[in-house]
């Protein structure tokens, strides 16, 4: 494992469910797992104080060094490092804005694909991430299921007979799993059937919420679904549950595409092109409108609407980069958020300009 | 005079007054005189059952036949005249939409340039008007005066040595004369300055229309600025007190669109490049919409933000054809309004996307 104190993004492009391929790729943007872990014999985030946190920290930093599945990984300690890497880290959901906005020592460890990473001092002492793109729960679970194990053998976790993974937050205890996938679902909410998919959501006992997780609201088309529960079900049961939600949701946002495909195709038509038109023609543009655009250029992409140099690596790249700390590191400094509004258009005229 | 049963449109672009050309024709789209006659020994239109209306138009299309300033003019009788041939006339501004909408015997006489037209039966016996692209208010009178004074030597006008020339309606006895210019205003309407525009134009007794003069709204950024008096003063008096008004919601709105090029420039910038796109880009669009865009090109091309073949006559032509009858001229036949609008997309992005 290599320690770093900066966070250099190893490309334009993002991690690995950027790529846009995968099962329903089309819809479903990516899958993720993700399992609370803590230390036996130290106490929650929430009530250590700072000595034992740097503690905590040490232990887990020091397992993640001595596992083989950490060989190739970077380690960044969180305290200490620039705002804007935390930032980056958000915005490349390596991280959560819990951990960014956090204090004293904890720190992030992820795979050079950036499908894997390890939040450590979170909520939990450990917060295992696995993010794949496309519709690809059980691939995800495999793989967090293989990183667990792994890491167990290097960390004393904290496990009751009677109740499972002990962890901070009672919703967590148990397996201290949570399954979600982010929906692209603009056909849904354009049609205003959107509202439905969140009451069946929550009669299944499942969250929907924004892009970036808990806390967020759900704006522009993109929805992450997530399971409740952690108790009293099995992992496999959780991943599972989820897994036979999800292409009914699909299902749905697919009825619907064909439906304006059938019924409205000038309008849809319309609305990719109009994005296409704005993104290649504003001096300046808001994060809120560019995702708004970029929804529609990537629905216009998969409905065969707009050229086929829209791909949805690009879409992708473009909808990461257009997020106010990855424009910052691009333009190679801080920005207010009009000189950020003004650089956004800037990426986006470059970059669909030269189609 | 030729008399024809259809109006043929001379080109795609309009009259004299699209041109572009003239004095501050950055902000003074064109300048209009119109003034109202009637035949001695008739009764008013309104009056007048379908045998002397017929009467009267006899006598002033014979009038008009006999004139030497009509002899390369154009007579269409709007009686029997295709629906679709009136609505472009009204497009055009060389008819009122009253007369177009109105019934039995009337016609209209225009010249090559359009920018003389006869309307005849309309509210009064005889609408006469002169169109000038740009601030042209005293060229635009001396050319209908001299119309005026070859009418009065084949006609027999109704003039009373108290009055002056009586008319239909009591607010256009005296000169018949009202004067008017239509201003492109984007930059009072973008600083919400334009309501002092009204309230000045209220106090100095002038009226604030829309695109189509009487009893149309103001919409988008262009507005008609017309004289309100006809009684009591001379034509001159009322020609000059407009000339004299005018130039000061012209350096209102120069000043307006300076302190916006200094203050807010990316937001100007924006604003106009975002019309060029849109405008570039959508599948359907509404008229009012298309107006809206069009103004901010006009706003973007006589600040020089835009290309430079982005020219006046260009955007003066789109704005004249992307109205509802040009565009079923174009297309060869009736549209419903949701083709229409997808007709008047496919023109906007063929005449500016091969810029």
């Amino acid at each position: 494992m290599k320690l770093v104190t900066t966070f250099e993004a190893p490309a334009a492009l993002g991690g690995e469910w950027l790529t846009g391929r995968g099962t329903d790729a089309d819809i479903v943007i990516s899958s993720r797992i993700r399992l609370a872990r803590n230390l036996r014999g130290h106490r929650f985030g929430a009530q250590a104080d700072a000595e034992e946190r740097a503690a905590i920290e040490e232990e887990i930093r020091g397992g993640l060094s001595r596992s083989e599945f950490a060989a190739e990984m970077s380690y960044l300690a969180l305290h200490g490092a620039r705002p804007l890497d935390g930032e980056l880290l958000v915005e490349r959901h390596l991280i959560s804005k819990e951990l960014h906005r956090g204090e004293g020592p904890r720190g992030v460890c992820w795979s050079p694909d950036e499908s894997v990473s390890v939040m450590v001092c979170e909520e939990d002492h450990v917060r295992l991430q696995v993010l794949r793109s496309g519709f690809e729960l059980e691939a995800a679970w495999t793989a967090a299921d293989s990183v667990d194990d792994a890491l167990a053998r290097r960390l004393d976790v904290a496990f009751s007979s009677r109740f499972g993974y002990l962890t901070c937050c009672p919703t967590n205890v148990g397996t201290g799993l949570r399954a979600s996938v982010m929906l692209h679902l603009p056909a849904l909410v354009y049609t205003k059937h959107i509202e439905k998919v969140f009451q069946a959501g929550a009669k299944m006992g499942l969250a929907v919420r924004g892009l970036y997780g808990e806390g967020t609201q759900p704006s522009s088309d993109f929805f992450q679904i997530s399971n409740q529960t952690c108790l009293g079900r099995s992992e496999h049961d959780l991943v599972e549950s989820l897994q036979r939600v999800v292409p009914q949701f699909i299902q749905y946002e697919r009825k619907m595409r064909d439906g304006l495909l059938r019924g409205d195709r000038a309008a849809l038509e319309d609305r990719s092109w109009r994005a296409w038109g704005i993104l290649r023609a504003a001096r300046t543009i808001s994060t809120e409108e560019a995702l708004e655009h970029l929804s529609a250029l990537r629905l216009g992409a998969h409905l065969s609407i707009l050229p086929g140099a829209v791909t949805m690596e690009l879409v992708n790249e473009l909808f990461l980069m257009c997020q106010p700390a990855h424009l910052q590191r691009l333009g190679g400094g801080p920005m207010e958020p009009r000189a950020r509004d003004v650089a956004r258009a800037d990426l986006m005229r470059r970059r669909l300009g030269e189609l």
